[in-house]
């Protein structure tokens, strides 16, 4: 018999959000009728001028990749104007919370990460066998953060700004007196997948990678495209440190761990900004719409900086488990946040008509 | 300061084949004056049916993919009559390597290797903090890796048949008898990355997956379709074991590891077996050319299984490192095995043409 590590018996698998083939599978509804809000993709999909690039260059699929990744690593050091060394490319930003991980961690290292907060921190940690410790809130409190810190000088602090399940952020003044104040030991992570959508709300909550990372040589900032760049499917993201922290984390990387699709994608959806800027000014307007229906509806909901709106369900209503299989049912995908201890649904800002049908479903749940 | 885990000293990148934005970028030439036959890619392509499947399904980029990959796992488990849960899909094969690395290795624990072989096996081990033992020929000697489990009972043993880089194949009954001696508590990894083609050249070097695991709960057979499939760029990659082994190393899987285009592409490709057999025979025919070649020139070979051939260079003249920066001046990428400790060259079979103009060159360095 083969002895496994013995951290695997602590592992649970991250729960996926449902993909369309499922609602297919399972309540035979065609998937041109599925409205999948659930895991915040771009509801407008890639620029097509990506999607062409892609359709022309998918005669290359058999060519293993440039490993140096050097284009995409030159197209992202010109948006952040750093050096394409402080870039590491991932297979989705997943990968670079990974390196961070392995990079760093040894078995019963504390790690820190907020009380409620994209569950795949702590499932990397755990994979080295580290001790998570938490916060307490909802939303990220630095003061809480920089307690515990003391107390456990935690080897890793993630932060996810705007924070991911929940919507809220941080802003740059508060962000950068807690860096001040924290030990410089500790690798902070700061997850920026929908850094875009709270730069576009409010230009204070915007976290620049480079002003960060010169300034703070402890801190990785994590980028994505499966977001506001519409390429979730491609697995690509990114990480940006200084030299010296991303040299460190590139011995952790397996060679060619980004596809060539995905890499050529990511670099052509970075040239062009106005598809991005189309989808920003549709989220805010479509977010207003859903904050609108909660207060018409009496509901508790969070401010969100993100592509996403949390809102609670009622005490005394149908739970978060009961809408979103109600909504399933009617080929009408989101996020049931009972996973994170939430009687939650976490809804994507989907096109003015899928936001449509989501508002008539969810009046009649709420009703 | 961050303390980075005590590893990352002992860990060299994996030299990757190059590519050819490199000759592009270093010699001025056009990239398609470029024959690539460094990185044992299949230099047809994928089959233009899949090219197809990826075009139309292009716009499908911003979807995450479905976390359970169940198309292709069903159409894996129908080609090798096994059931779904068997099979375990892998951001390449390289990853379904990481996988079992991870889940078994804790520092210290012995790994087993050939002297020569795919440097993942090393590097991943090394990640984990395993200590690398090694058997001292080059080709497998089965024999030599039994005496060596028995003093160092490794927790793994990576066989990679065929074997990369140097070509030759273990036989089915060979792998059997091994197999029945060794220890069940050791996991043995069989990397068939290249077994489409020892399996055209003697059925007798063709391991079924189904029939190794089905009758050794410790192996796992690991496959890819960047060889024979022609999709090196998509990252693809699976492997096979019983359901119980299976499952532990999901534990070790990050969620969506596979892009949505990379499952699709290498599901259609498990349909057109017709472009793989056309490979194939291409292949057998062109690898004769080189073996002439080689006879002629009363140059060292071995004798492969797989789609390429590793050619000695002569002790008094010029080395495998002169011969191959050589051609890379004129446009032809061969993989120097310098790094492998061996004054050889590595050379991807190629199209007829591609063959013409690499033999042509190499006669000039051999004169």
């Amino acid at each position: 018999m083969i002895q496994f590590h013995p951290v695997l018996g602590s592992l649970k698998s991250y729960e996926a959000g449902k993909p369309i083939e499922l609602v297919v599978r399972e309540f035979g509804i065609r998937p041109e009728d599925v409205i999948k809000l659930g895991s915040n993709e771009n509801p407008f999909g890639c620029s097509e001028h990506v999607a062409e690039r892609v359709r022309a260059a998918a005669s290359q699929m058999y060519l293993y990749p440039d490993d140096s990744y050097l284009e995409l690593k030159n197209e992202l050091a010109r948006k952040f104007e750093v050096t394409p060394e402080r870039i590491l490319p991932g297979n989705g930003s997943d990968q670079v919370l990974d390196f961070a991980c392995r990079s760093v961690l040894l078995p019963g290292d504390p790690v820190l990460i907020n009380r409620v907060t994209f569950a795949m921190y702590k499932i990397y940690s755990l994979q080295c066998g580290a001790k998570i410790h938490s916060t307490e809130t909802l939303p990220h409190d630095l003061n809480a953060f920089l307690e515990l810190s003391k107390l456990h000088k935690p080897k890793i602090i993630f932060l996810c700004t705007p924070s991911n399940p929940a919507g809220d952020a941080l802003s740059k003044t508060d962000v950068y007196g807690f860096l001040e104040q924290l030990s410089p030991n500790t690798l902070v992570v700061i997850d920026g997948a929908y850094m875009e959508f709270a730069a576009k709300k409010d230009p204070e909550k915007l976290l620049s990678p480079r002003q960060l990372t010169d300034r703070f040589p402890n801190v990785l900032y994590v980028g994505t495209f499966s977001k506001v760049y519409g390429l979730g499917g491609m697995r690509i993201g990114y990480g940006i440190g200084n030299a010296e922290l991303i040299r460190n984390l590139y011995k952790m990387r397996p060679p060619f761990s980004v596809a060539n699709l995905s890499a050529l994608a990511a670099t052509e959806a970075l040239c062009r900004p106005e598809h991005v800027e189309f989808y920003l000014e549709n989220n805010l307007a479509q977010m207003n719409r859903y904050e609108t229906f909660a207060r018409e509806q009496d509901l508790t909901w969070i401010d969100s900086y993100a592509n996403f709106i949390t809102l609670f369900a009622r005490k005394n209503g149908k739970t978060s488990e009961e809408i979103c299989r109600s909504l399933l049912r009617q080929g009408i995908i989101l996020r049931d946040l009972k996973s994170y201890d939430l009687n939650a649904i976490r809804i994507t800002i989907g096109r003015p008509e899928q936001n449509d049908r989501v508002l008539e479903a969810l009046t009649k749940e709420f009703a």
